[in-house]
């Protein structure tokens, strides 16, 4: 079963678009965790064990680790999901890119050291750069195209032949980069109108929609531009919004309340945009 | 004294342009560093003791340790020059790239944990993206710009009324970004005419120019292309040609000797370029 399998079994038995990113800072992690030895992790398992019935995805954010030299809590992280909850895919989120074997490096970081399920990467260099990651046909490779900050567009923004660089990348990785049909794109939240291009270049491959919630993204828009023709096609990210629901001790049954909204708001929306 | 005041300080005192990119993996590690508990930093300081006067600076590569867990090995690598040669600067080679909080996560990682002087950054996220790092106003901010792989030219090669990428981001990056005049660029040595097209553009700006070596980019055409007007400005590296030069024991002899002919070589052509 490669990656998009996965995550399509995953989306339909939990009939959940949503992914929780594990994006723990330590100064908001809630007292009952900061007191274990391992507060990141204690913090992102009662958080999974609130979620996993009703996520699609977990996507940890590698810097958050990274930063504090935590990368032990991050594997253990990725092996509780891997263990408890085999169904359900972890997206490395850590946008990796180099060349020849440094990428090679970089897959191997994600995919044997972590065994996560995908790894976003940076497309900034090119094919050749990526196939590294692609060679691993069972893995998802989640290519950045048009990300949700307001600087997003400086480069992918600019026009190629009255084409944004956004969509010229949309249609190399639909097509001469996705020969083991694992390639998964980025497409921010904040940009329906950009969201509703890519969807229409690149078919039904699966779009990863951060920006809902703290970063201001509009559900209904997102769902009503990146939906897929079957009313799929989507993974919508939310961190904060999610995982500090409240900053006390109950912050696991909060999580879990605001997953349950967040899911159903979004069936909701895809109930309605698909009758 | 900010990073370029650092780095130009290192390239007067050992007379060097070179880099030596500490990419080390472990089945070429040889025997005598592989019997220690810390193969990679026995590796690492035994060429930086071999070196360190012929250097401009060094650059380990983030994924060669990340992909074995030994992330503890890179900090003790950069805190052995710190501690031994504190006047040669360490450029982290990480290509990182983030949004917001995520960016500030990452420099942390770099310039915090790492302690590094500089890091390597990938712009496809824009400008707001590459802040969390610029602002650190005394490290360097190395922002990938025609890198050396021929798939370099995927997207960086798109032209934009008649101007490739590159060059669209070598502007920005030698004006509106360049606030707190941290940044420097990679040019790969393998487009020497590209490499002359960027050093017009951003004036005296300091490149840093891989692929010298094992990708097979011409010095003479290098230097010619991307000296500034003062016959500098350019950060040479090589990496396997150097940390490989021999695979026995007298590894570090061997660095040594590369080390001191590439550095002589660069001096030679520098030398013919601007009498």
């Amino acid at each position: 079963m490669n990656f998009i399998e996965k995550l399509e079994l995953a989306q339909h038995k939990n009939n959940s678009l949503l992914c929780v990113g594990l994006d723990p800072v330590l100064e908001r992690i809630p007292d009952l965790c900061r007191q274990s030895a391992e507060p990141f992790f204690a913090f992102n398992r009662a958080l999974i064990d609130a979620t996993a019935d009703l996520v699609c995805a977990y996507k940890p954010q590698i810097a958050h680790y990274a930063a504090c030299g935590v990368e032990a809590e991050l594997l253990s992280t990725i092996s509780y999901v891997r263990e408890n909850y085999p169904h359900i895919p972890v997206i490395l989120d850590a946008k990796r890119g180099d060349i020849g074997s440094t990428a090679e490096k970089y897959a191997l970081e994600a995919f044997e050291r972590y065994q996560a399920d995908a790894v976003t990467v940076n497309p900034y260099l090119g094919g050749d750069s990526l196939e590294p990651f692609l060679n691993y046909a069972e893995k998802g490779v989640v290519i950045l195209c048009r990300t949700s900050n307001p600087g997003g567009g400086d480069l992918q923004g600019l026009e190629i032949d009255g084409e944004a660089l956004y969509l010229k990348l949309a249609r190399l990785a639909a097509t001469s980069w996705n020969k083991n049909q694992n390639i998964l794109l980025v497409v921010g939240a904040t940009w329906p109108d950009e969201l509703a291009k890519v969807r229409k270049i690149v078919g039904e491959i699966p779009l990863l929609v951060p920006g809902i919630g703290a970063q201001g993204g509009d559900l209904e828009a997102v769902l009503k531009a990146g939906l897929d023709g079957e009313g799929r096609g989507l993974v919508i990210n939310s961190s904060r919004g999610i995982i500090y629901a409240s900053s006390g001790d109950d912050f696991a049954a909060a999580a879990r309340r605001a997953s349950l909204e967040l899911r159903d708001a979004i069936n909701v929306c895809r109930k309605s945009q698909t009758v």
